[in-house]
């Protein structure tokens, strides 16, 4: 991480045995979601603030029960676990791993208290970090892969660790601040533009070629695309409050069917956190309190159906997750994500072709998740991790500024349901040529 | 139709001035319905067995106020509304029409009666006729598409009558006949096979030349398959109880998340309309009444979620709807469809190739609803009909023992809810080669 | 019945044999059943408008079922059921006589249709009047306190045939009409007044008498009133209009919690089956079909929150069941009964005393539905009846215009949940002396 | 409290300056709630099990609240709220004190944190302490009864602080320990007997004579009772478990209707809190943790259902308030309350009498909760705190080993919904003599 980060750097804290890359890796992951959880307290960390948010402390605990599960327990005949019945707490949804604490009363667990959780991880970490500097390169051999596994699963956590804490303080009347705003600079709003793509016969998904991917990304194949056009940014707020004055919740012409029922059966009125002020003004709720919305900054907190209906009313529509994945394939992975702190989508600035292609907010693609041709979940329990939720969802790409840097890649695959809003989700409007 | 159906010829009722193919069609068409709710009492035509279920009468007037309303007031000038309030009664889903009936409360509407819907629907038919039989080629120009999607919108509530009532009936406890089962020579169970298919490129959708479609079969595009095969014939019930004896219903390591989800919401043991007798023997409810069940014919009445687990138990998949409808091309839509008046699934007799390719029970593929490259929905109040659904279903493929023939085709895309029953739903396995 | 009344005279259909005054009572009520029936058509029969109301056909089953078990299956050896399966589908509440239909599902009954429930009725009622006939002073022994049982039990279900039909008519947007409005002299408002009562020791119950009552009526005891006032007559339409101006469903002041919590969970503005009609008017849906509010009519179809609240803003409070009784102990038992078939609750004109004590509407008392002291309920199956529903409710007295003529007493106690509207339920005031 | 109490004296807080007898009082009262709070850490003091149970620190903050509602910002002008948000989060229920943070969500409020909360109470503490030392006879004069008021309040939430937290921390599947058991002699069962109580006319509820009561337990009156015995003793589990063998959760014809629906749709199987071992063997959660059922002890966390029903089985009944009443007036107030930090019924030992008349378990009677003849609620915003729940509840009588020393009389009446459970709810049965 650049210096420029707020977040420390973890390896200060790691042992000497284990100065190996595999455990420097290991040790700047779990360093940073417990930087994730210093500034709130211990009460904050274990709110709920919906079935579908998690607490912190069951962030903290889940990701490590995830190490000790599948690298730990599986392949350390010596090791034994820390305390049996966080099976039953810290599974999330693995089956073939037993029962567990029920989703929407994750947030009852009042023990064990953070301290403990805290107490866990060092646990934990610790008998891995000594697996990895003792057991040489059978151990890694064999284990390297679930531990890689397990790191990009817990940097999953580091975001889900941010929006349910956000999902959670917006509850509090009060706006409480997660942390202050870093002074930066406020970009202005740039005229969008369009990017014309020729299409053609394309590859897409994750080649073999060694590096980390989840299965959902393979096999990697072919396809075919017509031409099309991307617009070279996220859409703004400033662009989507004038489709909010044009009667955006109030016209169903826009909106596919689910859309308008899930507009009416929860009085959706705006984007999830903005609060209408008087005077036609409008705030949102960010992780720094509460503030004016600003036109020029990227759209998030909207669903798929939102998304979907502000491209009808802009006569345009959304992307495929293919014509994304062509689109910015061969660009560097760089953009506004968790490192700088920011944790909020920021204007782009002027520039030329596609600007904003990773980071700031996940765009919501037309695409429904569906598996890839040829596609095989990975065997046993992991086999759980993808696969199968693959009915009902939107596929998101592109991260937001609540990913962890070096996390994402042109191939990589977010979903959740269209309902949902609590992620930093936004949109890119294409049109066919 | 052919001499052995059931039903009535309709064109006796054909007054002479309506002589004209399009005029014999839709008396043809208009015709069955009646014919399909014959053997049901005013009350029985009354009931809704579910929120997702209509009533027999309301089918009966819906279908109508299509014709009245997208033919008569659009476009005949002189045309009076039978009864301004039906449009509030009969309308289903249609925004751009106005407020309501809430759909939920279908079989709340006691009044208009029956005889008051039959005379409603001859007002309209004579309206109608009376149009095309005075109005010449002009009225036929611009009309005739729109009666054209009339009569497959009434063809698709015929299949919609027979799944709704048949729910309703089925909460009777006294297990009630819609109507006597024909003699039908029971089939033997013939075992499983595979037909291979290349794959490649491959065109879909329905080419534009002058024959109906809908809206969401089109365009027509090209795309990639690779290699696949699919099963000879459909999937039987014989072969859906070993996977229950194995366990189908208690193992999570088949299902979806969502689907497991489901099976343990609804408490799920069984396809739709099966009882367990004891002796671990099951009967079915069909609309000749409860009998055993019949290990050699298809399996219907199961969700996307059964499907899927079905198949994932049998080491196989469900096909893309791409890879049903390259199989198909080119085949006779021929099949048991409501014509022969059997109302359920027959068993497959031994052939070659790909049988069962159309009829008996609609397969569930492993493709979500979604826009084809380059759709756009039709301008005006019918745009609504299709596009605005697509998100959240899967594509169904090929039609079942209760959709009218000459319905069909092979672009043909119905389109449910993942956990939807109700429909004559079954399956085809594939694999990849 | 006098001549005025709508309903045909029963006796026409009495045969000979049967000319016992116990025959002809039983079939004079079971003849109004029918004849409150007749309005409606099968599919009116059919309709369940909400879980608690039932349809028409049902109340006609079940009250026939109802003479079926508890007297001829129970006391006639050589009767066999009519379909052994209608104890199923027909049977109310009673756990000692087994499973049966789930009553919101009551409405999904279309078969057995009408004719066939009619038929039921007339074998039962044939079988019954034949055992008065033939059985002799030693069935009428036996079975007279059942039969006159089930002559009570089918006037209640005759008040409810009525409002459960207006509840389901209501849902129909047409607002239909179940039976036209009979030219009654329109009664002017006339001031309320207070009648006083000295209170003090008091006996309230039905005495053993020979008289039939439900045991909820027992044991008459004895217990102290303080000096009360009632109003002397019921409150009005026009009164309740003046506490809706006053801000009636927006002040919580002088609501119940939970009266306040369902006026905000259902967002009630107004009695059931009012509508604002614009201009500050307001329509009521009657019997009639629909009509502007009538200032000087009895105020009916609230529920015991907005009793409560109403005698909250006028500075009053309601009767407890025992003022109430004691008030009118010694009164005729005369009123706006179901009789002269008004079907709607009429002005009072004016008059010494206590006015409108039977009829119109029934008052919803500040008595909770408690047993008394001493109460035992019936044994067997009909100790059913009642006991089991005392917790939860509360007590109205005075019977509407609704209640078969014949039914009441001073010692009637109806009992239905506060939040109940559907019923012909009013209110008359009560202060402390 | 005497010296056997566990918890602290709380008088070596008092400042030299409040050594009057209501400052005394005050401190005692207020330090009691932070004593029940100390075993908890901060999370566990955030948790809310169920929209029904609040947090303790909720709990805390209330009370708090309270007092600088009606008595600082009422009576003293210079006061100045120490955060006027805190009007929105811990307000309860008074509608006439504005919008409040709604019920079910008080366990998001993460912030506040418990430490803010504390802070707050001594804020409050000082500004009431220093006007009773400072505000003379003048501020007592029209202070004092709003002071004991809240202090009666406060005593109420104590009660609620533990079984609101015995509900939250059941919820965890580690069965956490509140505090660690006391040794108590573990007293055995003894035989019940019953005690005779010829009734006549009796005058029931709290006479004026400047003793605190609630308004709900005024006025004062006369009533007629018959003859009636009362058990000696509470019901004990073994007593219930004799009830539960015989088939107590599966026979209807024990149980109202509204009890057999909650049987039904919970699932019940068992008191609150019990759980099946396997062998017929019950554990049972208390503040101690979770150990065997033990037969002797006082049966508790039943609903008003489950009391009826256990009393139809036994063929008694439940006595009414009234008979308990009269039954327990002019014995001294003692019992197994909070004082001694047994937490949990305690078997009665033998003796003569009714025993356990206060304490151990509360008894559900079998009145509804009506206002008295001539109840009038206070004046202003504490008019709120009794009458407006007088609908759907049940009295109980007699107070708990969680009611603190001091806050029970014999005309006291507490009230729940019938099918509350998780108060520390038993019954004592009754019969006619």
């Amino acid at each position: 991480m650049p210096s420029s980060s707020l977040y420390d750097r973890p390896d200060a804290r790691l042992p000497d045995v284990a100065r190996s890359d595999l455990a420097a890796r290991y040790l700047a992951v779990r360093s940073l979601s417990e930087q994730l959880a210093a500034p709130l307290s211990a009460e904050d960390q274990c709110l709920q603030g919906m079935p579908d948010a998690s607490p912190t402390k069951w962030h903290l605990a889940h990701t490590t029960w995830f190490f000790e599960t599948v690298v730990l327990l599986a392949h350390v005949a010596a090791y034994r676990p820390y305390d049996h019945r966080y099976a039953y707490l810290f599974n999330s949804y693995y089956e073939s791993l037993g029962a567990r604490q029920p989703r929407p009363q994750r947030g009852m667990i009042t023990r064990p208290g953070i301290d403990e959780v805290l107490a866990y991880r060092q646990h934990v970490d610790g008998a891995l970090l000594a697996c990895i500097a003792d057991g040489g390169d059978e151990f890694e051999e064999k284990a390297a892969a679930l531990i890689e596994l397990g790191l990009n699963h817990e940097q999953q956590h580091q975001e889900l660790i941010l929006t349910d804490i956000k999902y959670g303080l917006a509850l509090n009347p009060f706006d409480p601040v997660y942390r202050p705003r870093r002074p930066t600079p406020v970009g202005d709003a740039v005229a969008p533009g369009w990017v014309d793509f020729t299409g053609g016969e394309t590859s897409v998904g994750q080649p073999v070629d060694g590096r980390f991917c989840y299965d959902n990304e393979t096999p990697r194949h072919r396809l075919l695309l017509r031409p099309y056009q991307l617009a070279d940014r996220l859409t703004t707020c400033g662009e989507y409050l004038a489709f909010m004055a044009d009667g955006a919740y109030r016209r169903p012409e826009f909106w596919l069917s689910d859309g308008w029922a899930a507009v009416q059966a929860n009085d959706w009125q705006a984007p999830l956190y903005w609060r209408p002020e008087g005077n036609g003004e409008w705030s949102v709720f960010t992780l720094h309190g509460r503030r004016a919305v600003d036109p020029a900054e990227p759209l998030c907190h909207i669903s798929f159906y939102e998304a979907a209906a502000y491209a009808a009313w802009a006569d345009a529509r959304l992307p495929t997750e293919f014509e994304w994945e062509a689109a910015v394939a061969g660009q560097p992975v760089r953009g506004n994500f968790l490192d700088p702190a920011i944790l909020h989508p920021q204007a782009s600035g002027p520039g030329p072709g596609l600007r904003q292609a990773y980071g700031d907010a996940w765009v919501w693609t037309r695409s429904s998740y569906d598996p890839y041709p040829g596609f095989r979940p990975l065997p046993g329990t992991v086999g759980e991790y993808n696969g199968k939720f693959m009915v009902g969802q939107l596929v998101l790409r592109g991260g937001s500024c609540a990913s962890p840097p070096g996390h994402l890649r042109a191939s990589y695959r977010n979903f959740f349901p269209p309902a949902a809003r609590w992620q930093f989700s936004g949109l890119r409007l294409a049109r066919d040529l």
